[in-house]
């Protein structure tokens, strides 16, 4: 089981357009560029958001990605279903219907145990996502990122950003 | 984000194993028919429970697969790690330290946040699945089949376990 690799990027870039001054939106290139990453393959991630409303495109000389929604609206569960999918991780095939013991699908009332355990437990992990916010993220950063990076991190997006008015 | 399909199976062949009389082992040929799965798919599942020591095999005549451990002491994360693997949904790559905001690799000293709050909120779901027991699944699927299949899935079971002695 591997989640989609975009998840990593689409929160770090989430961290950024939160970050961003009103009135400026990022480029792709730019928000490419800051994470190492393919244009092409960050594209389908950016979309995918877009969708999901989480960010908007603007086009245009002074266009780009912003948060469609204020930061701390925005859970990483949001960003996580937008980017990997709304399906649980687990199918239930209902195998238990095959075979010798099967009986009419009707008498099937509800879900298996087992089915529904695993559900619960997804469930417990999609709350923890959704207790998590962009917000949350953008403070995380902040806390944990060498200083040096801040600064140089900081001074580049702001040369990057601010040279477009 | 998928699970490995062999999950579903191997949770539903380890109810039947936890039920099976103390002395007798039941063939992979029995658990495959049972729940309407292709032999040689269920086999790789069984062999990897297997080697988690969560099922014992033994060949010959009477040969077939029984559990390894009480039902009590396997529970659905151990069979869910074993079907699907032990590796995180979510793998952070460390693109925060790429591009123009990188400093050296050694000033990054601890994971970062994101991928903190993504492993913490794994970290949820497995605790989930580590609080049921195949025992517990047992009493679900008592509870929860149809007293009809309940009936012909413990005779069907029954005579093909049973007439190997």
């Amino acid at each position: 089981m591997k989640m989609n690799e975009g998840v990593e990027w689409a929160a770090h870039c989430a961290v950024i357009l939160a970050s961003t001054p009103e009135g400026y939106a990022t480029p792709m290139s730019v928000l490419a560029e800051f994470h190492g990453l393919r244009p092409s393959y960050l594209a389908k991630t950016l979309q995918a958001l877009a969708r999901a409303d989480i960010v908007v495109a603007s086009t245009g000389k002074l266009g780009g990605y912003r948060l469609a929604r204020p930061a701390p609206e925005i859970t990483l569960l949001d960003i996580v279903m937008a980017v990997d999918g709304q399906q649980r991780a687990f199918r239930c095939t209902e195998v238990r219907q095959n075979g010798p013991s099967a009986v009419k699908r009707s008498l099937y009332s509800r879900s298996c145990g087992i089915a529904e355990t695993m559900w619960r437990a997804e469930d417990a992990w999609r709350e923890a996502l959704a207790r998590t916010t962009v917000a949350d993220l953008v403070a995380m950063t902040l806390r944990d990122s060498p200083a040096d990076a801040l600064e140089k991190g900081i001074t580049w997006l702001g040369n990057e950003i601010g040279r477009r008015r």
